[in-house]
């Protein structure tokens, strides 16, 4: 068998030793935070009927379900047939996000939840992108929700528990920006847009504007056909929000309902977290509906999770009314900034002590009680057999996370030394 | 949408809040067993190339693979030629269970891992499974493992480890049984079985002993066309081994090169746990090749765990001899241990308070602040609104675990009363 057939599946990856075990530790960390906060954990399975994985405005998403085959006689039914296509032959698909999932488990049990509804789900989601570089068609997601409850509530206690949690994972450095769809949508009928397709393309365009200057998001929406009127309008509207002029911020802020109080109460609540008013913040999907946030580094590029209110959706699958708001935290993006930040490394290094033992002359019984005495120093013992390349033998402990050795001496009694 | 729409996917199931919470509890415990003791935690995409799942001595498991569609043009290209077949239109697939995945793993990253490679993964697996009660298609499993040590050592270290994880879990009351397929392979000779298929038909129908008499296993075997002598000679050898006449034990016991020393390690290490001899263990998987062992509840029907070692799986993907041995956790059953054993049933509560508000009187930011002077005595705080109906609130939020419950008085300073 060829080397490349011990790959991974195309655009997945093994993790391997160091970082499994800083995963865990996140993990481990992130759902203590969400339960201490009363959130409930649920889990759903990976994969749904592929009818409750589509049509669920799941947007470009769900063009990258993994389907998967029928079995059996159903699958030689649709096969015989020869005009077989994708939708014959596949049964289930695996979940792209956490969300439908959710919105079908609220549905099927909402008779006997409490209301609202405070549930977090951490699992992995799939999607088959193009392979490229740190794009993995299998990745975790973090989510937590608050659904049933229409007030500002959940927004304050989605953004309040998130933060503290940044802040158990020893994250510091970010900020909370955040905005409401009624202020953009108010903004765009003050610059005249006037129809669902120009606000649409609008949002698209303006969702690029921290990576792109104003003039090149105006650029792009004179190529959609906008008038010359709209696009000054734009213009000034977004040059004088970013210069602070005709106190246009305060004006805005008033189109939302909620915005004011819940950046008042959380900067009550959260002294030193940062959380502003970001009127081109729009994030993408289509569902949301009310509030957007999203928490950013300071003055860096890394988004360390999002969310917002999306009234619509959980009640898609019963056909109510169901108000809903969420937070998702970009858990393989922390997991990239734990490795590179300093702090962070550390938070998932633990004391590993490897013993070494020569088989010749030690007795495996006396070791593994021998190295129950150095449980209490070391978060990890483990025991190796003496290999004839030591050094090679430490170097490879080494790399997966070994951080102390030590070898038994030929009266099993005492450990020769333990080094760093 | 149909109510019946909101199912979760065929086989499969939602794991609603209590029951994740104490899966969570007892996933951290065994993993912080497995870390302490020095074993690494790997992932493995759940996804594996086809071609990496079929014809990997997974028996049975591999008639149950879900595949997966290829996607884009190649799938056209494939559904163009008429006569197209699974293998055709199919790539990936999700994993049966975690020996392939590590197989595959360890063929891949050999060069840089220690020797042996003390190794666990925990994971969901996936089974096409015909739907039956408390049968699912997706399930977890905890593997460890010990791979590149041929001595006895592997056996001793598994045992141990996971005893010590069993008692950590507060799983009172197991036992150890342990055998050889080298025992098997002695005794079936001693009986005059002659031939590879022959020793198969053995095993299969001697694995059935635990819920069959002895005589019908003889029925069994004399439908497969066992001639009479060989019958005789099984029957009294399993009769004279449950009874202990003819010092059959220790005669056999010197079949094993290593059976006995592990035997007397483990004694000597963990003397509160019990391990025996049995000679009609079998455990049904193909790839055994010495030692195998499983974790019995005494005097019941309960097992929560096996393994033993299987030496020729791991290097089938290098094409290398190498040696290997696990030990496999039965984590849904120890869950439904959990919940049936009363000590068990408290291992995964934690005191969890719900306090509730009225939104007329209440102000959140107040009622927020206030909520954090009680996370020091309650491990879980949660803050509601009031409901109309209080009694049906307090019964949902019992549902979801809550155990304690307190309602704000309307100066906001104070906690009415906290019940259980």
């Amino acid at each position: 068998m060829s080397k490349e057939s011990f790959l991974p599946a195309t655009g997945t990856r093994d993790i391997e030793p160091i970082s499994a075990q800083i995963r865990n530790d996140v993990i481990y960390k992130i759902t203590s935070g969400y339960k201490k906060y009363g959130f409930n954990s649920i889990e759903t399975p990976s994969l749904e009927k592929l009818e409750n994985l589509v049509g669920k405005k799941g947007g470009e998403n769900e063009k990258l379900i993994f389907k998967i085959l029928k079995r059996g006689d159903e699958l030689k039914e649709a096969l015989k047939n020869g005009s077989a296509d994708e939708n014959d032959i596949a049964d289930f698909g695996l979940r792209y996000d956490l969300t439908v999932p959710l919105a079908r488990y609220y549905a099927h049990y909402k008779d006997k939840l409490p209301k609202p509804f405070k549930v977090f789900q951490i699992g992995n989601v799939w999607r088959a992108e193009r392979p490229q570089k740190s794009r993995y068609r299998q990745f975790t997601q973090c989510d937590i929700d608050i659904i049933g409850d229409p007030t500002a509530n959940c927004e304050i206690e989605l953004i309040y528990v998130t933060c503290k949690t940044l802040q158990e994972l020893k994250i510091k450095n970010f900020e909370v920006r955040i905005n409401d769809r009624q202020i953009l949508k108010k903004i765009s009928e003050n610059c005249g847009i006037n129809n669902d397709n120009q606000y649409r393309d609008f949002l698209i365009a303006l969702d690029k504007l921290d990576k792109k200057s104003l003039d090149d998001v105006i650029e792009e929406l004179r190529k959609k056909s906008f008038a010359e009127d709209v696009l000054l309008k734009i213009k000034n509207t977004f040059e004088s929000l970013k210069t602070g002029q005709n106190n246009q911020h305060e004006n805005y802020l008033k189109s939302s309902d909620s915005l004011k109080l819940i950046i008042e109460t959380v900067k009550t609540l959260l002294g030193d977290v940062s959380i502003r008013f970001d009127p081109a913040l729009v994030r993408g999907m289509d569902y949301y509906t009310g509030t957007i946030y999203e928490v950013n580094e300071i003055n860096g590029s890394i988004s360390f999770g999002g969310g917002g209110r999306y009234n619509n959706m959980i009640g898609g699958f019963s056909g109510q009314d169901i108000s809903a708001c969420g937070f998702s935290l970009g858990f393989e993006r922390i997991i990239d900034a734990f490795f590179s930040g300093s702090d962070a490394q550390n938070a998932g290094v633990v004391k590993k002590a490897a013993l070494i033992y020569s088989s010749d002359k030690d007795n495996y019984c006396d070791i593994i009680k021998l190295s129950e005495s150095f449980r209490s120093k070391y978060d990890v013992v483990s025991i190796f057999e003496r290999q004839k390349n030591m050094a090679n033998q430490l170097e490879k402990l080494k790399a997966v996370g070994f951080t102390h050795w030590g070898i038994f001496k030929s009266d099993n009694t005492v450990i020769d030394k333990l080094e760093k």
